[in-house]
Protein backbone atom coordinates (compact mmCIF):
# COMPACT_ATOMS: atom_id res chain seq x y z
CA UNK A 1 0.00 0.00 0.00
CA UNK A 2 1.17 3.29 -1.03
CA UNK A 3 -0.03 6.45 1.52
CA UNK A 4 0.22 9.49 0.49
CA UNK A 5 -0.86 13.42 1.51
CA UNK A 6 -2.17 15.05 -1.75
CA UNK A 7 -3.98 18.62 -2.12
CA UNK A 8 -6.99 18.20 -5.05
CA UNK A 9 -9.71 20.41 -5.52
CA UNK A 10 -7.59 23.78 -3.23
CA UNK A 11 -8.13 21.06 0.15
CA UNK A 12 -5.27 18.72 1.61
CA UNK A 13 -5.44 15.69 2.23
CA UNK A 14 -4.30 11.92 2.93
CA UNK A 15 -5.32 8.68 1.28
CA UNK A 16 -3.83 5.30 -0.71
CA UNK A 17 -2.95 4.77 -4.20
CA UNK A 18 -5.39 2.23 -5.90
CA UNK A 19 -4.63 1.63 -9.51
CA UNK A 20 -3.98 4.69 -11.23
CA UNK A 21 -6.19 6.55 -8.38
CA UNK A 22 -6.29 7.57 -5.06
CA UNK A 23 -8.76 7.07 -2.68
CA UNK A 24 -9.35 9.58 -0.04
CA UNK A 25 -8.76 8.78 3.08
CA UNK A 26 -8.98 12.11 4.85
CA UNK A 27 -12.58 11.84 3.68
CA UNK A 28 -13.39 8.71 5.40
CA UNK A 29 -10.95 8.91 8.42
CA UNK A 30 -10.61 13.11 8.87
CA UNK A 31 -12.16 12.96 12.47
CA UNK A 32 -10.10 10.49 14.02
CA UNK A 33 -6.73 11.33 12.28
CA UNK A 34 -6.76 14.68 10.91
CA UNK A 35 -3.40 14.17 8.64
CA UNK A 36 -0.55 11.32 7.46
CA UNK A 37 0.74 12.15 10.46
CA UNK A 38 -2.13 11.13 13.02
CA UNK A 39 -2.59 8.27 11.09
CA UNK A 40 0.36 6.51 10.89
CA UNK A 41 0.84 7.07 14.64
CA UNK A 42 -1.77 4.50 15.18
CA UNK A 43 -0.27 2.23 13.18
CA UNK A 44 -2.41 1.39 9.55
CA UNK A 45 -5.61 0.29 11.43
CA UNK A 46 -6.90 -2.78 9.80
CA UNK A 47 -10.33 -0.37 8.56
CA UNK A 48 -8.06 1.98 7.72
CA UNK A 49 -6.39 -0.67 5.26
CA UNK A 50 -9.63 -2.05 4.25
CA UNK A 51 -10.83 1.14 3.07
CA UNK A 52 -7.50 2.05 0.88
CA UNK A 53 -8.83 -1.10 -1.16
CA UNK A 54 -11.92 0.55 -2.08
CA UNK A 55 -12.14 1.90 -5.63
CA UNK A 56 -10.20 5.40 -5.83
CA UNK A 57 -12.01 8.61 -5.68
CA UNK A 58 -9.60 10.34 -8.28
CA UNK A 59 -7.23 9.89 -10.52
CA UNK A 60 -3.85 10.24 -9.98
CA UNK A 61 -3.76 12.55 -12.96
CA UNK A 62 -5.89 15.06 -11.02
CA UNK A 63 -4.34 15.38 -7.43
CA UNK A 64 -1.64 17.29 -6.33
CA UNK A 65 0.77 15.72 -4.35
CA UNK A 66 2.09 17.29 -0.80
CA UNK A 67 5.09 16.31 1.21
CA UNK A 68 3.63 13.00 2.80
CA UNK A 69 3.57 14.40 6.31
CA UNK A 70 3.87 18.37 6.72
CA UNK A 71 5.29 18.82 9.83
CA UNK A 72 7.72 16.62 11.55
CA UNK A 73 9.38 18.03 14.92
CA UNK A 74 12.98 16.35 13.28
CA UNK A 75 14.22 15.71 10.14
CA UNK A 76 17.75 14.12 11.00
CA UNK A 77 20.05 13.09 8.30
CA UNK A 78 22.93 11.53 8.23
CA UNK A 79 26.33 12.66 6.05
CA UNK A 80 28.77 10.33 4.89
CA UNK A 81 26.72 7.25 5.56
CA UNK A 82 27.89 4.91 2.86
CA UNK A 83 31.60 4.05 2.24
CA UNK A 84 32.19 4.68 -0.96
CA UNK A 85 30.77 7.91 -1.13
CA UNK A 86 32.79 8.84 1.68
CA UNK A 87 35.92 7.70 -0.06
CA UNK A 88 34.30 10.41 -3.28
CA UNK A 89 34.06 13.05 -0.78
CA UNK A 90 37.92 12.89 0.78
CA UNK A 91 39.23 12.36 -2.94
CA UNK A 92 37.01 15.48 -4.04
CA UNK A 93 39.93 17.33 -1.44
CA UNK A 94 37.35 17.42 1.56
CA UNK A 95 39.41 15.32 3.72
CA UNK A 96 37.16 13.96 6.78
CA UNK A 97 38.06 10.39 8.48
CA UNK A 98 35.16 8.08 8.28
CA UNK A 99 32.97 9.26 11.19
CA UNK A 100 32.38 6.96 14.02
CA UNK A 101 29.49 8.16 15.17
CA UNK A 102 26.45 9.03 12.77
CA UNK A 103 27.21 12.15 11.51
CA UNK A 104 24.08 14.06 12.20
CA UNK A 105 22.06 17.28 10.96
CA UNK A 106 18.80 18.67 10.78
CA UNK A 107 16.89 20.19 7.96
CA UNK A 108 13.86 22.31 7.92
CA UNK A 109 10.99 21.53 6.68
CA UNK A 110 10.63 23.92 3.64
CA UNK A 111 13.74 22.34 2.56
CA UNK A 112 11.92 20.26 0.40
CA UNK A 113 9.50 19.73 -2.68
CA UNK A 114 7.26 17.52 -3.20
CA UNK A 115 6.57 14.70 -5.99
CA UNK A 116 6.33 16.24 -9.09
CA UNK A 117 6.81 20.06 -7.65
CA UNK A 118 9.58 22.02 -8.37
CA UNK A 119 13.35 21.74 -7.03
CA UNK A 120 13.68 25.31 -6.62
CA UNK A 121 17.49 26.36 -8.35
CA UNK A 122 19.30 27.88 -5.18
CA UNK A 123 20.19 31.14 -7.47
CA UNK A 124 23.16 32.07 -5.31
CA UNK A 125 25.21 29.15 -6.17
CA UNK A 126 26.08 26.77 -9.22
CA UNK A 127 26.87 23.98 -7.01
CA UNK A 128 23.29 22.49 -6.67
CA UNK A 129 23.88 18.53 -6.45
CA UNK A 130 21.26 15.73 -6.16
CA UNK A 131 21.53 13.28 -3.53
CA UNK A 132 19.26 10.05 -3.37
CA UNK A 133 18.27 8.87 -0.06
CA UNK A 134 15.91 5.83 1.73
CA UNK A 135 14.43 7.83 4.15
CA UNK A 136 12.57 6.18 7.28
CA UNK A 137 9.45 7.55 8.73
CA UNK A 138 8.28 7.25 12.55
CA UNK A 139 5.21 5.37 13.56
CA UNK A 140 5.28 4.50 17.32
CA UNK A 141 7.03 7.31 19.76
CA UNK A 142 9.85 6.75 21.59
CA UNK A 143 13.27 7.53 23.66
CA UNK A 144 16.07 5.99 23.90
CA UNK A 145 14.68 3.01 21.69
CA UNK A 146 17.20 0.46 21.92
CA UNK A 147 18.67 -1.41 18.75
CA UNK A 148 16.63 -4.40 19.06
CA UNK A 149 13.56 -2.25 19.36
CA UNK A 150 14.04 0.23 16.85
CA UNK A 151 12.11 -1.53 13.96
CA UNK A 152 8.65 -1.30 15.67
CA UNK A 153 8.92 2.44 16.16
CA UNK A 154 9.16 2.49 11.67
CA UNK A 155 5.94 3.21 10.13
CA UNK A 156 7.65 2.73 6.69
CA UNK A 157 9.92 4.25 4.32
CA UNK A 158 10.09 6.82 1.54
CA UNK A 159 12.67 8.48 -0.74
CA UNK A 160 14.98 11.48 -0.60
CA UNK A 161 16.85 14.03 -3.05
CA UNK A 162 18.55 15.16 -0.19
CA UNK A 163 19.60 18.11 -2.47
CA UNK A 164 22.48 20.08 -1.48
CA UNK A 165 24.62 23.32 -2.15
CA UNK A 166 27.83 22.28 -2.00
CA UNK A 167 30.18 26.01 -1.73
CA UNK A 168 27.30 26.46 0.87
CA UNK A 169 27.81 23.47 2.86
CA UNK A 170 31.59 23.88 2.99
CA UNK A 171 31.30 27.37 3.98
CA UNK A 172 32.16 26.28 7.70
CA UNK A 173 32.39 22.33 9.14
CA UNK A 174 28.99 22.75 9.98
CA UNK A 175 27.78 21.38 6.36
CA UNK A 176 23.80 22.66 7.66
CA UNK A 177 24.01 26.07 5.59
CA UNK A 178 24.04 24.19 2.50
CA UNK A 179 21.25 21.59 3.76
CA UNK A 180 18.59 23.64 3.95
CA UNK A 181 18.17 25.84 1.00
CA UNK A 182 14.08 26.53 0.38
CA UNK A 183 12.75 23.58 -1.69
CA UNK A 184 16.41 22.49 -2.93
CA UNK A 185 15.37 18.70 -1.91
CA UNK A 186 12.28 16.48 -2.12
CA UNK A 187 10.49 13.66 -0.73
CA UNK A 188 7.67 11.07 -1.52
CA UNK A 189 5.77 10.82 -3.56
CA UNK A 190 4.23 7.99 -0.59
CA UNK A 191 4.71 5.86 2.49
CA UNK A 192 5.24 2.26 1.96
CA UNK A 193 4.59 0.44 5.15
CA UNK A 194 7.42 -1.16 6.88
CA UNK A 195 6.35 -4.68 6.58
CA UNK A 196 5.51 -4.39 2.82
CA UNK A 197 8.96 -3.38 1.87
CA UNK A 198 10.63 -5.92 3.96
CA UNK A 199 14.41 -6.17 4.58
CA UNK A 200 16.25 -3.33 3.64
CA UNK A 201 19.42 -4.50 2.89
CA UNK A 202 18.79 -5.42 -0.61
CA UNK A 203 16.77 -2.34 -1.97
CA UNK A 204 18.41 -0.55 -4.57
CA UNK A 205 18.87 2.86 -4.64
CA UNK A 206 19.08 4.61 -8.19
CA UNK A 207 19.70 8.57 -9.01
CA UNK A 208 19.37 9.68 -12.49
CA UNK A 209 19.64 13.20 -13.84
CA UNK A 210 18.01 13.97 -17.17
CA UNK A 211 17.77 10.02 -17.66
CA UNK A 212 21.61 9.14 -17.08
CA UNK A 213 22.64 6.87 -14.33
CA UNK A 214 24.65 9.18 -11.57
CA UNK A 215 24.29 6.46 -8.43
CA UNK A 216 23.18 2.74 -8.05
CA UNK A 217 23.94 1.12 -4.91
CA UNK A 218 21.90 -0.57 -2.47
CA UNK A 219 20.60 -0.13 1.18
CA UNK A 220 22.64 -2.43 2.57
CA UNK A 221 26.21 -0.50 2.15
CA UNK A 222 25.18 2.00 5.12
CA UNK A 223 27.60 2.33 7.63
CA UNK A 224 24.85 3.00 10.52
CA UNK A 225 21.80 1.09 9.97
CA UNK A 226 18.56 1.92 11.06
CA UNK A 227 18.69 0.58 14.27
CA UNK A 228 21.89 2.09 15.14
CA UNK A 229 20.35 5.87 13.61
CA UNK A 230 16.82 5.41 15.51
CA UNK A 231 18.97 4.22 19.04
CA UNK A 232 21.65 7.57 18.37
CA UNK A 233 18.75 10.14 17.49
CA UNK A 234 16.39 8.82 20.21
CA UNK A 235 18.94 9.23 22.66
CA UNK A 236 19.17 12.75 22.06
CA UNK A 237 15.54 13.45 21.84
CA UNK A 238 12.12 11.57 21.54
CA UNK A 239 11.11 10.24 18.23
CA UNK A 240 7.87 11.35 16.96
CA UNK A 241 4.80 10.27 14.92
CA UNK A 242 5.83 11.23 11.34
CA UNK A 243 9.51 11.90 12.47
CA UNK A 244 11.94 11.30 8.98
CA UNK A 245 15.47 9.99 9.10
CA UNK A 246 17.25 10.33 6.08
CA UNK A 247 19.81 7.51 5.86
CA UNK A 248 22.49 8.82 3.39
CA UNK A 249 23.29 9.19 -0.12
CA UNK A 250 25.38 6.51 -1.90
CA UNK A 251 28.53 7.50 -4.12
CA UNK A 252 27.91 9.23 -7.48
CA UNK A 253 27.11 12.41 -6.35
CA UNK A 254 27.44 15.46 -9.06
CA UNK A 255 30.57 17.43 -7.11
CA UNK A 256 32.52 14.22 -6.73
CA UNK A 257 32.79 13.73 -10.75
CA UNK A 258 35.05 14.58 -12.95
CA UNK A 259 34.21 17.25 -14.29
CA UNK A 260 31.79 17.83 -11.93
CA UNK A 261 27.90 17.86 -12.87
CA UNK A 262 25.58 20.36 -10.64
CA UNK A 263 21.81 20.46 -11.23
CA UNK A 264 19.88 23.43 -13.75
CA UNK A 265 17.04 24.65 -14.06
CA UNK A 266 15.17 22.56 -16.14
CA UNK A 267 17.02 19.54 -15.58
CA UNK A 268 15.30 16.59 -14.31
CA UNK A 269 16.45 14.67 -11.47
CA UNK A 270 14.65 10.96 -10.58
CA UNK A 271 15.41 8.84 -7.63
CA UNK A 272 14.00 5.47 -7.49
CA UNK A 273 14.18 2.41 -4.41
CA UNK A 274 12.80 -0.97 -5.43
CA UNK A 275 9.16 -1.59 -3.49
CA UNK A 276 9.23 2.20 -2.20
CA UNK A 277 8.62 4.16 -5.37
CA UNK A 278 10.06 6.81 -7.86
CA UNK A 279 10.65 10.72 -6.74
CA UNK A 280 10.62 12.86 -9.83
CA UNK A 281 11.17 16.57 -10.00
CA UNK A 282 12.36 19.24 -12.27
CA UNK A 283 14.81 21.89 -11.57
CA UNK A 284 13.49 25.35 -11.73
CA UNK A 285 15.25 28.81 -11.42
CA UNK A 286 15.69 29.90 -8.06
CA UNK B 1 6.34 45.51 26.84
CA UNK B 2 7.00 42.15 27.86
CA UNK B 3 4.92 39.69 25.45
CA UNK B 4 4.72 36.08 26.54
CA UNK B 5 3.21 32.69 25.28
CA UNK B 6 1.78 31.27 28.72
CA UNK B 7 -0.66 28.57 30.37
CA UNK B 8 -3.26 29.56 32.67
CA UNK B 9 -5.89 27.02 34.22
CA UNK B 10 -5.48 23.91 31.95
CA UNK B 11 -5.25 26.30 28.87
CA UNK B 12 -2.46 27.72 26.29
CA UNK B 13 -2.61 31.59 25.39
CA UNK B 14 -0.43 34.34 25.20
CA UNK B 15 -0.10 38.01 26.73
CA UNK B 16 1.85 41.15 28.18
CA UNK B 17 3.40 41.68 31.63
CA UNK B 18 1.90 44.60 33.50
CA UNK B 19 3.09 44.89 36.79
CA UNK B 20 3.37 41.57 38.86
CA UNK B 21 0.25 40.22 36.71
CA UNK B 22 -0.14 39.51 32.79
CA UNK B 23 -2.83 40.87 30.39
CA UNK B 24 -4.76 38.28 28.51
CA UNK B 25 -3.70 39.30 25.15
CA UNK B 26 -5.13 35.89 23.63
CA UNK B 27 -8.64 36.30 25.35
CA UNK B 28 -8.84 39.52 23.92
CA UNK B 29 -7.31 38.92 20.43
CA UNK B 30 -7.56 35.29 19.80
CA UNK B 31 -9.86 35.57 16.77
CA UNK B 32 -7.20 37.82 15.27
CA UNK B 33 -4.42 36.13 16.08
CA UNK B 34 -4.12 32.56 17.44
CA UNK B 35 -0.74 33.10 19.46
CA UNK B 36 2.34 35.19 20.04
CA UNK B 37 3.54 33.98 16.07
CA UNK B 38 0.13 35.02 14.78
CA UNK B 39 0.50 38.47 16.88
CA UNK B 40 4.47 39.19 15.98
CA UNK B 41 3.43 38.49 11.80
CA UNK B 42 1.44 42.21 12.55
CA UNK B 43 3.79 43.97 13.90
CA UNK B 44 2.30 44.97 17.32
CA UNK B 45 -0.74 46.51 16.09
CA UNK B 46 -2.01 49.82 18.35
CA UNK B 47 -5.17 48.10 20.19
CA UNK B 48 -3.14 45.28 21.03
CA UNK B 49 -0.31 47.49 22.98
CA UNK B 50 -2.88 49.15 24.32
CA UNK B 51 -5.04 46.40 25.78
CA UNK B 52 -1.11 45.07 26.94
CA UNK B 53 -1.34 48.46 29.57
CA UNK B 54 -4.91 47.34 30.87
CA UNK B 55 -4.77 45.98 34.59
CA UNK B 56 -3.47 42.04 35.12
CA UNK B 57 -5.69 39.22 34.32
CA UNK B 58 -3.63 36.78 37.23
CA UNK B 59 -0.75 37.48 39.05
CA UNK B 60 2.53 36.15 37.49
CA UNK B 61 3.25 33.72 40.11
CA UNK B 62 -0.30 31.73 38.84
CA UNK B 63 0.83 31.32 35.05
CA UNK B 64 3.34 28.52 33.80
CA UNK B 65 5.64 30.00 31.21
CA UNK B 66 5.80 28.63 27.77
CA UNK B 67 7.99 28.88 25.00
CA UNK B 68 7.32 31.99 23.35
CA UNK B 69 6.98 30.55 20.14
CA UNK B 70 5.66 26.90 19.96
CA UNK B 71 6.55 26.25 16.88
CA UNK B 72 9.09 28.28 14.92
CA UNK B 73 9.53 26.80 11.13
CA UNK B 74 13.53 27.59 11.85
CA UNK B 75 15.98 27.95 14.97
CA UNK B 76 18.89 28.47 13.48
CA UNK B 77 21.97 28.98 15.88
CA UNK B 78 25.60 30.08 15.24
CA UNK B 79 28.54 28.44 16.55
CA UNK B 80 31.79 30.13 17.44
CA UNK B 81 30.38 33.83 17.19
CA UNK B 82 32.52 35.55 19.69
CA UNK B 83 35.61 36.12 19.08
CA UNK B 84 36.98 35.11 23.09
CA UNK B 85 34.97 32.21 23.06
CA UNK B 86 36.35 30.66 19.77
CA UNK B 87 39.86 31.03 21.54
CA UNK B 88 38.49 29.22 24.12
CA UNK B 89 37.35 26.41 22.21
CA UNK B 90 40.35 26.53 20.23
CA UNK B 91 42.59 26.22 23.73
CA UNK B 92 40.10 23.32 24.80
CA UNK B 93 41.73 21.42 21.94
CA UNK B 94 39.03 21.66 19.57
CA UNK B 95 41.30 23.40 17.00
CA UNK B 96 39.13 25.53 14.41
CA UNK B 97 39.81 28.48 12.72
CA UNK B 98 37.42 31.33 13.38
CA UNK B 99 34.79 30.65 10.13
CA UNK B 100 34.82 33.62 7.89
CA UNK B 101 31.47 33.09 7.10
CA UNK B 102 28.62 32.42 10.12
CA UNK B 103 28.56 28.50 11.28
CA UNK B 104 25.20 27.90 11.43
CA UNK B 105 23.10 24.90 12.54
CA UNK B 106 19.61 24.28 13.76
CA UNK B 107 17.97 23.31 16.98
CA UNK B 108 14.77 21.53 17.49
CA UNK B 109 11.94 22.80 19.19
CA UNK B 110 11.70 20.40 21.97
CA UNK B 111 15.16 20.83 22.69
CA UNK B 112 13.76 23.97 24.38
CA UNK B 113 12.00 23.98 27.80
CA UNK B 114 10.80 27.71 28.69
CA UNK B 115 11.42 29.80 31.50
CA UNK B 116 11.28 28.12 34.98
CA UNK B 117 10.41 24.76 33.24
CA UNK B 118 13.17 22.06 34.27
CA UNK B 119 16.43 21.87 31.88
CA UNK B 120 16.61 17.72 31.73
CA UNK B 121 20.13 16.45 32.26
CA UNK B 122 20.81 14.60 29.07
CA UNK B 123 21.76 11.39 31.15
CA UNK B 124 24.07 9.71 28.93
CA UNK B 125 26.58 12.25 29.31
CA UNK B 126 28.13 14.21 32.18
CA UNK B 127 29.28 16.88 29.54
CA UNK B 128 26.12 19.52 29.87
CA UNK B 129 27.51 23.20 29.77
CA UNK B 130 25.68 26.44 29.70
CA UNK B 131 25.69 28.71 26.84
CA UNK B 132 24.23 32.36 27.41
CA UNK B 133 22.62 33.97 24.57
CA UNK B 134 21.04 37.06 22.38
CA UNK B 135 17.86 35.89 20.67
CA UNK B 136 15.86 37.20 17.69
CA UNK B 137 12.71 36.90 16.70
CA UNK B 138 11.71 37.26 13.40
CA UNK B 139 8.13 39.47 12.92
CA UNK B 140 8.13 40.37 9.22
CA UNK B 141 8.71 37.57 7.03
CA UNK B 142 10.98 37.74 3.62
CA UNK B 143 13.53 35.72 1.86
CA UNK B 144 17.17 37.23 0.44
CA UNK B 145 17.41 40.21 3.30
CA UNK B 146 19.45 42.60 2.33
CA UNK B 147 22.10 43.59 5.87
CA UNK B 148 20.86 47.31 5.57
CA UNK B 149 16.70 45.76 5.33
CA UNK B 150 17.37 43.46 8.38
CA UNK B 151 16.24 44.99 11.47
CA UNK B 152 12.76 45.72 9.57
CA UNK B 153 12.23 42.01 9.75
CA UNK B 154 12.89 41.71 13.57
CA UNK B 155 10.47 41.59 15.80
CA UNK B 156 11.74 41.77 19.28
CA UNK B 157 14.69 39.86 21.41
CA UNK B 158 14.41 37.27 23.47
CA UNK B 159 16.79 35.77 25.96
CA UNK B 160 18.17 31.29 25.27
CA UNK B 161 20.38 28.83 26.89
CA UNK B 162 21.77 26.76 24.39
CA UNK B 163 22.56 24.20 26.34
CA UNK B 164 25.18 21.79 25.03
CA UNK B 165 26.08 18.00 25.07
CA UNK B 166 30.06 18.42 24.72
CA UNK B 167 31.13 15.02 24.03
CA UNK B 168 27.84 14.60 21.87
CA UNK B 169 28.50 17.66 20.11
CA UNK B 170 32.28 16.32 19.26
CA UNK B 171 31.50 12.72 18.18
CA UNK B 172 31.92 14.13 14.90
CA UNK B 173 32.25 17.77 13.02
CA UNK B 174 28.49 17.98 13.01
CA UNK B 175 27.87 19.70 15.96
CA UNK B 176 23.72 18.87 15.75
CA UNK B 177 23.72 16.10 18.19
CA UNK B 178 25.06 17.43 21.14
CA UNK B 179 23.20 20.81 20.77
CA UNK B 180 19.16 18.84 20.42
CA UNK B 181 18.74 16.88 23.35
CA UNK B 182 15.52 16.80 24.75
CA UNK B 183 15.16 20.34 26.91
CA UNK B 184 18.65 20.62 27.54
CA UNK B 185 18.41 24.28 26.34
CA UNK B 186 15.82 27.10 27.41
CA UNK B 187 13.94 30.10 25.87
CA UNK B 188 12.33 32.86 27.23
CA UNK B 189 10.71 34.32 29.29
CA UNK B 190 9.46 36.91 27.06
CA UNK B 191 9.82 38.68 23.80
CA UNK B 192 10.81 42.48 23.91
CA UNK B 193 10.09 44.39 20.53
CA UNK B 194 13.20 45.29 18.69
CA UNK B 195 12.16 49.49 19.06
CA UNK B 196 12.19 49.03 23.08
CA UNK B 197 15.40 47.32 23.05
CA UNK B 198 17.44 50.50 20.51
CA UNK B 199 20.96 49.24 19.62
CA UNK B 200 22.09 45.98 21.49
CA UNK B 201 25.48 46.20 21.06
CA UNK B 202 26.24 47.23 24.31
CA UNK B 203 23.70 44.93 25.15
CA UNK B 204 25.54 42.91 28.52
CA UNK B 205 24.88 39.01 28.40
CA UNK B 206 25.94 37.25 32.01
CA UNK B 207 25.37 33.77 32.93
CA UNK B 208 25.36 32.64 36.64
CA UNK B 209 25.49 29.16 37.39
CA UNK B 210 23.87 28.51 40.56
CA UNK B 211 24.50 32.38 41.24
CA UNK B 212 28.27 32.47 40.25
CA UNK B 213 28.83 34.99 37.12
CA UNK B 214 30.71 32.44 34.67
CA UNK B 215 30.08 34.74 31.39
CA UNK B 216 30.23 38.08 31.15
CA UNK B 217 29.87 39.84 27.73
CA UNK B 218 28.23 42.88 25.71
CA UNK B 219 26.28 41.40 22.59
CA UNK B 220 28.68 44.40 20.83
CA UNK B 221 31.33 41.44 20.53
CA UNK B 222 29.70 39.38 17.89
CA UNK B 223 31.57 38.31 14.83
CA UNK B 224 28.88 38.33 12.59
CA UNK B 225 26.57 40.63 13.75
CA UNK B 226 22.58 40.21 13.40
CA UNK B 227 21.75 41.92 9.84
CA UNK B 228 24.43 40.25 8.58
CA UNK B 229 23.48 37.04 10.06
CA UNK B 230 20.03 37.72 8.67
CA UNK B 231 21.03 37.83 5.10
CA UNK B 232 23.18 35.02 5.41
CA UNK B 233 19.89 32.63 6.76
CA UNK B 234 17.46 34.16 4.34
CA UNK B 235 19.73 33.48 1.55
CA UNK B 236 19.09 29.57 2.12
CA UNK B 237 15.50 29.86 3.07
CA UNK B 238 12.68 32.45 3.75
CA UNK B 239 12.84 33.56 7.46
CA UNK B 240 9.00 33.43 8.73
CA UNK B 241 7.12 34.86 11.81
CA UNK B 242 8.66 33.30 14.90
CA UNK B 243 11.59 32.10 13.67
CA UNK B 244 14.36 32.07 16.03
CA UNK B 245 18.24 33.23 15.53
CA UNK B 246 20.20 32.76 18.13
CA UNK B 247 23.20 35.11 18.06
CA UNK B 248 26.39 32.88 19.70
CA UNK B 249 27.78 32.44 23.25
CA UNK B 250 30.34 34.73 24.42
CA UNK B 251 33.53 33.35 26.29
CA UNK B 252 33.33 31.84 30.04
CA UNK B 253 31.18 28.36 28.92
CA UNK B 254 32.45 25.33 31.82
CA UNK B 255 33.77 22.99 29.36
CA UNK B 256 36.87 25.36 28.30
CA UNK B 257 37.66 25.70 31.81
CA UNK B 258 40.11 24.47 34.38
CA UNK B 259 38.71 22.30 35.84
CA UNK B 260 35.87 22.13 33.21
CA UNK B 261 32.53 23.16 34.96
CA UNK B 262 29.46 21.01 34.17
CA UNK B 263 25.48 20.94 35.02
CA UNK B 264 24.15 18.47 37.21
CA UNK B 265 20.56 17.76 38.53
CA UNK B 266 19.49 20.63 41.22
CA UNK B 267 21.75 23.72 39.42
CA UNK B 268 20.47 26.38 38.88
CA UNK B 269 21.26 28.47 35.91
CA UNK B 270 19.91 31.97 35.16
CA UNK B 271 21.18 34.03 32.08
CA UNK B 272 20.12 37.47 32.13
CA UNK B 273 20.57 40.26 29.43
CA UNK B 274 19.89 44.18 29.52
CA UNK B 275 16.73 45.24 28.75
CA UNK B 276 15.33 41.93 27.72
CA UNK B 277 15.00 39.62 30.64
CA UNK B 278 16.38 37.07 32.88
CA UNK B 279 15.81 33.38 32.09
CA UNK B 280 15.93 30.41 34.75
CA UNK B 281 15.70 27.20 35.16
CA UNK B 282 16.70 24.60 37.49
CA UNK B 283 18.32 21.47 36.22
CA UNK B 284 16.17 18.22 36.76
CA UNK B 285 17.64 14.19 36.65
CA UNK B 286 16.97 13.11 32.63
Amino acid sequence: MKYLSFSVGGSDTYGAVSGDGVVDLGKRFGDRFATLKDLIAGDFPDEVVAAAREPADYALDDIAYLAPIADPVHIWCLALNYVEHHDEVQNAGRVQELPKKPAMFARARDSFAAHEQPLRHPGVSEQFDFEGELAVVIGKPGHRIPQDEAYAHVAGYTVMNEGSVRDWQFHTRQITPGKNFYRSGAIGPWIVPRDEVGDVDDLRIVTRLNGRVMQDDTAGHMVHKIPAFIEYASSIAPLYPGDILATGTPSGVGFSRKPPVFMRPGDVCEISIDRVGVLRNRVEEG
